[in-house]
């Protein structure tokens, strides 16, 4: 069997649970990890033995597919480069007010010019609960679903609040109040210098935090209170033709960048199985991200 | 909009509720429901105004796919003569004991030699609880998932109780014991002349009952006891890459006659989307089993 050789672009909290998810996968393999920051590289050296850790995608030979294990905002500029010399991307692109179909677009045209393929969008949610949701309306396609989030760290969310000015450090926890609605709890280490109220008013402006109840609490020691585990509860209340009160709930809990390393890695496989073009986790056929042969796998799972 | 044409074999539990799911399908009409016992067609033009219902399939023009809500034991049968006259098949098979794999291969060569498609195993289990588990397992591709079904009446194992000689009438409640297991009361009203004892034992001996715990309550009137209602609870314990404690969970309580209809109709749109060839659920891009313009689902959905 030939293995998927897979490029990691990225070696943070996600990245280093790719390198994880990798190793359990008997198909594929790491070919390396590009980080073009000579400190990041150094970092990674030290953590992982036996690996090449370069400065530039080229730096790696006969790549299949590259992990963009990156923050959502360099996606749109990364990816269409990586898939311009044929080699495969999966990305666990999540930009809250961003429309994701202009980014799909984009890669959909990248991806059909060099015969390749993108997989976007492919973390557990936007990802593995987009098809959730979807499975949930092919059952009832009439009603309402309710994605409640955490609790639990919002990764995206924490990234946001630590590069606003001022902060030194931050924690951002997401907190179900139900039925789709939740409330935010950000803890924030200052920089010398700044005034709590006027750092934390620019905070709740941002638009990942503008839509939710917002509460700031003063923390002198973030990773003190750092812990990756999250969740979500998804409630449909839908019809089946004429007949009400199908219910149907999907709910985990995770450690958030373990399942989202994971995701990414079962999407690369996926992604070496798609024609041409870009796609998000439910167009793509749930039995495709899986490892093995595919009569036993239905055998099982159906 | 040329909307599907739509042919309906059978006209039992599942088949009033897929006449129903077809009413609420802007893109799909029913072009007719064939019953070749002519007092079941007489109750179904009783029961519907402006419905043509036929003795055969011949009798319907231009019908693009075929519905079949008939008994998983005649789905073999009649599945593929109707794919050789270039009609896709939609059926709910779910034959216990009995392998889906020779049913598969039996219809893909069918549907490909003719150019068109079958979904087959496609209610919600086999069906789209197919997904679910597919579906936990791409988060966390190690671990176990336990499938609990009920409380609810299974129409499967109903009907195999049914057609046990001495029995007039029966209904089988499947009762969840947790971690996969389950138990089933099965209420009998026994024909005159007949031994409950013996005619129970037999029931018992079927391979639907044969792996469960099994109590046999005698009862004189099932219509009294019958509800619709079912249910299901899986349950995913595994891992994310190297990372444990990784808990996924996907539950509905359903009417199960109207969810099967339901099922079945989706998966007919979705069959008109698929390349020739036989399917199942897990092997079909879940968004292709929605109504609706791709870009404002994936808008909603993703």
């Amino acid at each position: 069997m030939k293995k998927v050789r897979t490029a990691l672009l990225g070696f943070g909290n996600v990245g280093c649970h790719v390198v994880e998810a990798l190793e359990t996968a008997p198909d594929m393999v790491l070919a390396g990890i590009v980080l073009p920051d000579p400190d990041e590289r150094s970092r990674a050296c030290h953590a992982l033995k036996d690996v090449s850790v370069v400065s530039s995608l080229e730096r790696l030979t006969a790549v299949d597919i590259a992990i963009l294990a990156v923050p959502s905002r360099c996606v749109p500029e990364i990816a269409p480069s990586v898939l311009s010399r044929g080699i495969a991307t999966v990305d666990c692109f999540d930009m809250h007010g961003e429309p994701l179909s202009r980014l799909r677009a984009c890669l959909d045209a990248a991806a059909k010019e060099a015969g390749t393929v993108a997989v976007t969008a492919a973390g557990w949610d936007p990802g593995t609960d987009s098809t959730a949701r979807t499975l949930m309306e092919i059952v009832a396609p009439r009603g309402v679903t309710y994605t409640n989030f955490g609790p639990g760290m919002s990764m995206g969310h924490t990234v946001v609040a630590k590069a606003c000015e001022g902060v030194a450090d931050a924690l951002s926890l997401t907190l179900p109040e139900g039925w789709g609605l939740h409330s935010r709890h950000i803890y924030v280490k200052l920089k010398e210098g700044y005034a709590f109220d006027e750092v934390t008013a620019k905070i709740a402006c941002d638009p990942y935090f503008v839509h939710d109840r917002c509460s700031f609490f003063p923390c002198d020691d973030i990773k003190a209170i750092a812990d990756s585990g999250h969740g979500v509860r998804m409630e449909r209340l839908g019809s089946s033709g004429a007949t009400s009160n199908q219910r149907l709930v999907f709910s985990m809990t995770v450690d958030n960048p373990a399942a989202t390393g994971q995701v990414l890695v079962s999407s690369a496989r996926a992604a070496m199985r798609q024609k041409p073009g870009c796609y998000t986790v439910p167009e793509i056929p749930p039995i495709d991200f899986l490892f093995g042969d595919r009569e036993q796998l239905l055998k099982r799972l159906v």
